[in-house]
C-alpha cells in the first residue's frame, strides 16, 4: 500500500545517489503554451531549474554548518528536440554528476509524455552549474560536500566539463564588464518590417516574492521564462507564425537579482538562416529601493527559434534586412554562432553513429 | 447606493433582485502586493472587473436567443479610499444599477476585513458599463433585459449617468481617432532623476488564455491590472518610496484585444503636486498573427499614485522636471484635472455633511 | 550520463508496475501559504488531485479504443498530519491501488522535506476515485483496463473499499438530490462574535482555461483548492489566530463543471470541539452561457481545522454560539462525526501497536 515511491528508488540505487536524484512531472496547461498549443520553451527552462535548485540545496545541506541555497550559476547551451503540447505530461529528472569546491553540476532530462497515446519522448537534455550561497551572508559560498562517483572517469570527465565552463564564464564576465550600453527601443512603427528595429521587443517585470528563492533573489529559472518570452515575441513579430524556441545559448548568471526590483527584459534579432531566427536577450536590474546601487546588467543570452508550419514543419524565415555596421557586426558573429552549432551537431551525430 | 450590499442580499430583495446581485471574497496574497505589503491597485481592479463581467453575463443571459458575454465598456473614475494589506480579506460586492437597451451599468464595493483585529474599511466603490456581446458572433451587441426599480427616481438617475457616459465616451473616442503617436521611449540612462524620461517605462505582455473570456477577448480587469503595474514603476521610479495607486481616471475600452495580441503598456509621468503624481498609461495591441488588422491604441487612461512613509502617511513628491513644450502642455492639462477633481471631492464631503 | 530516471524506475519495480506510480516535486512559494508560512491545504489537495489525475489517465489510455480523460469521482476522508511550510519541498508520490470495471483507486502519500535540515515528514495519505470519461463523448464512462496484483488479497481488499465508498456516493447522491437551499449571506456587521454568521464567508470564481482538464471541465483539485480557502476564511474569522486544515472530510463529485461557468463556493462553521472547527462548504456551479441548464449544486465537503500559536502547537477554540434549531441541528451531527472519527483514530493507533 502506497509504500512511499521514494523508498523504492533507494533499493537499488543505493543510498547516496537517492539524495542525489530528484524526479517531478506536471501536465502542461493552456496558460503555459501559445494559442495554437506549443508549449513555451521558458515554461521548461523554469521546470528544469526548480528541479536543479531542489536537489542542488538539498546535496549542499548535507554536512554540518552554514545553511545554504544553491544559486543558479550558469545553463549549458539547450536544445528544445520536441515541441510539447498542452494535455501532455512533462517528466523532469534532475542528478547531480560533478561537484567541485564551490559549484554543483546537474544534469536534468525532460521527457513529454502523451498520458492519451501514451507516447514518450526526450524533449531537453540540460546542464546547469549551482553555486551554495550561505544564508547568514548571501555573499559567501560555502563548500560543496564531495559526491561518490560510481566510475573513475565519470569524475575526470566532470573536471572537464568544470574546467571548460568556468573558462568561459570569466570571459563573458570580462565582456560584461565593459559600460552597459542601452538597448535603444526605437519606435517600431516608424520602422520597416523584418529590419532588427521593427521586431525589437522589451518588457519590464517588478520581482515579487513567488519568482524568489528563501535568500530573497530571483529564481534562475524566472528570469530565463521572462527572457524566453521576450525572444519569443520578437521572433513572432519578425515572421507573424508559430514560432518555437529551438535552443538556448550557454547562459551566465553574474550578478544576483533582489526581490524589489524591476528587470527590463529586452530582445532583438541578431541573426537569421534559412530556417532559423537567433535572438539577443538582456536583462537589466534596477533596484528601486536601494537606488544608490544603480541599474546593472545582470544576465544575457542567445535564443535560437524556428518557424512552424500547421503541421509542426519548420517554415522558411524571412531573412533579416540589416541597417548599419552594427546590426551587420552582430549579424556575422550570429552565423560563425550558427555554423560552428551545426558543425557540433553534425559531429555528434557521427559519434552516435 | 452601496449600504454595505451584503444587507441588501436578503429577504427584503426578492427573488428578482437576487438575481442582480453578487459577492465575493479573497486572501491577499504576497503576489498581490508590493514588498511592503500594501496590496496593489491593479489586484484590485482586476476582482472588481471579474465581479462586474459574472453579474453582466448573468443578467444578459436569462432571457432566450443568443447566448452573451459582458464586455467592458467603460469604468468611472474610481478612488483608492484606503490600503489594503497582505493577509487581510477583500470582499467585493456588485450590483446591477442601470441598464440601457445595450448596456449594463454595475455598482461594486471592496470593503477590506482584516481577520485576526475584525476591523473593516470600505477601499472602493466603482461604477464599470458593460455591454453584451453575442457568442455567435462577436460584433454583435445584443439586447439588454430590462431591470425592475424599487424606485421609480433609480431610474431615473440611472438615465443621467447613462447619458453623461455615453456623451463622454463619444468625445475619447474621437480624440483617440487621431493618429497613434507612439510614447517615444528615451535612453532612460541619460536622463536627469525627475525628468519625465527618467522614470518613464513599458511593458509588454503576450495575451494568453487566462486573460480572456469565453468569447477570446481580454478582460477589462486584466489589462488595468497590467496598466496599474506600469503606473506604479513609474512612479516608484520617480520618487523612490513605497507608492500606492490614490485614483483612476475614468476608462473607455473602445476596441477589444484578441488572445494572441502583444500588447505594449507604456506609462510616462505627467504632473505631479506637492502630495501626488499623474500617470499617463497607453495600450497598444499588436494582433501578431494578423498582421494585415495593423497595431492600434487599445486603451488610455489617467492613474494618481501618492508616496507612502513606514507609517503608512502621505510623504511629498519631488516635483516633475519639464523639459520642453509638450512636457510642459501636458503638465497643465494635469494641473486641470488635478484641481478639478479636488473642487469635486470638497463638494461631495460638504454635501454629506 | 543522466540515463532516463525513469529507467531507472522501471528496473526494480517491472514494467507494470512502472506504469502504476508517478512522482512528483515542487517548491512551496509564498503564495502557497499563508502569512504565517504554513501552506494552505488547497494548494496540497491540488498537488494531489494533479498527481491522481496523470496516473489515472495513463492508465486508463493503455488499451486501444477510445482516448479518455480521469475525471475525480471522490477522494476519500484526508488527514494533514503536519504542517507544510514556505521554502519546504512537497513530494507527492502516486500508484494505482485497485480497479473496477468504471473507475480506478489512486493512493496518494505527500512527503515534506526541508531541504536545509534534511528532515522529511509525512503530511498526507490520500485516496482518490477517478472515472475515465471518453474524450469523443464526455457522457460516455469507457471501462477501466484491469491491474495486476502481487498479492491475491490485495485485489480483496480494494474491493472491500470500493463497495463502501460506492455505498457512500449513492447516499450522498440522494441526499443531494434535495432542493438545493441556497446559503443565505447574512447581515455579517449585524452579527455577534462566535455565531455561525459571524464568520460565514463566500466567494465567486470564474472557471477558465486553466481550471480545467482536456475534456473543458474543471480539475477536481481546483475546486478543493477553493474550498479549502472558503473554510480557511471562515475559520480565520471565528478564532482570529493562525489557522491550518487538519483534515477534510470524503468528498464526492456528483456532477462535472464547464469551463465558462461561475462557482459560488460557501462556508459556515458547523461545529466547535475543544481544539476544533469543522466547516461545511458548498460548491453550487452557475453556467452563465447556457442558463437554461440552471445553477446545480455541484459538490459538498466537511473541512476541520485547528488553530495554532506562534510555535505551531493547537490552541483552544471559541464556542460557536449557537442560533435557532437548524444551527443546533447541524452542531450534533457535526458532533456524531467528530466523535467517529476520533474513535477510529484511536482505533488505527492501537492496531499500529
Amino acid at each position: 500500500m502506497g509504500a512511499c515511491f521514494l523508498e523504492m528508488l533507494r533499493v537499488p540505487v543505493g543510498k547516496v545517489m537517492a539524495r542525489l536524484l530528484i524526479a517531478t512531472s506536471r501536465i502542461m496547461r493552456p496558460d503555459d503554451a501559445n494559442i495554437v498549443g506549443n508549449v513555451h520553451g521558458g515554461t521548461i527552462l523554469k521546470m528544469i531549474e526548480e528541479a536543479g535548485c531542489i536537489i542542488g540545496t538539498r546535496h549542499c545541506n548535507t554536512q554540518t554548518g552554514d545553511r545554504c541555497v544553491a544559486a543558479l550559476a550558469r545553463v549549458e547551451r539547450t536544445d528544445f528536440l520536441h515541441p510539447m503540447f498542452i494535455g501532455e505530461v512533462a517528466h523532469v529528472s534532475a542528478e547531480i554528476t560533478y561537484t567541485s569546491k564551490h559549484s554543483v553540476e546537474v544534469q536534468v532530462n525532460v521527457l513529454s509524455e502523451n498520458i492519451l497515446t501514451g507516447s514518450k519522448k526526450v524533449t531537453n537534455k540540460a546542464t546547469l552549474w549551482y553555486v551554495p550561497l550561505s544564508i547568514k551572508n548571501v555573499d559567501k559560498i560555502i563548500e560543496v560536500p564531495p559526491i561518490e562517483y560510481s566510475k573513475p572517469d565519470q569524475e575526470e570527465l566532470g573536471k572537464k566539463r568544470y574546467e571548460s565552463q568556468k573558462f568561459e564564464r570569466m570571459e563573458t564576465k570580462e565582456r560584461n564588464g565593459e559600460v552597459i550600453t542601452a538597448v535603444s527601443l526605437p519606435e517600431r512603427h516608424t520602422k520597416e518590417p523584418y529590419t532588427v528595429g521593427f521586431s525589437q521587443s522589451s518588457l519590464i517585470h517588478l520581482i515579487g516574492p513567488s519568482d524568489c528563492t528563501l535568500l530573497g533573489f530571483v529564481h534562475g529559472g524566472v528570469t530565463m521564462k521572462l527572457m524566453d518570452e521576450v525572444a519569443g515575441i520578437v521572433a513572432a513579430r519578425h515572421c507573424k507564425t508559430n514560432i518555437v524556441t529551438a535552443s538556448v545559448d550557454a547562459i551566465n548568471f553574474h550578478r544576483k537579482i533582489k526581490k524589489g526590483c524591476v528587470i527590463t527584459v529586452s530582445g532583438r534579432m541578431t541573426f537569421t538562416s534559412n530556417k532559423s531566427m537567433e535572438i539577443e536577450v538582456f536583462v537589466d536590474a534596477d533596484p528601486l529601493a536601494e537606488a544608490e546601487k544603480g541599474k546593472y546588467r545582470a544576465v544575457t543570452a542567445f535564443f535560437t527559434y524556428i518557424s512552424l508550419d500547421k503541421d509542426n514543419k519548420p517554415l522558411p524565415v524571412p531573412p533579416l534586412k540589416l541597417e548599419g555596421e552594427e546590426e551587420q557586426k552582430r549579424f556575422e558573429e550570429g552565423k560563425v554562432r550558427y555554423l560552428q552549432n551545426k558543425a557540433k551537431r553534425l559531429a555528434d551525430k557521427e559519434q552516435k553513429q
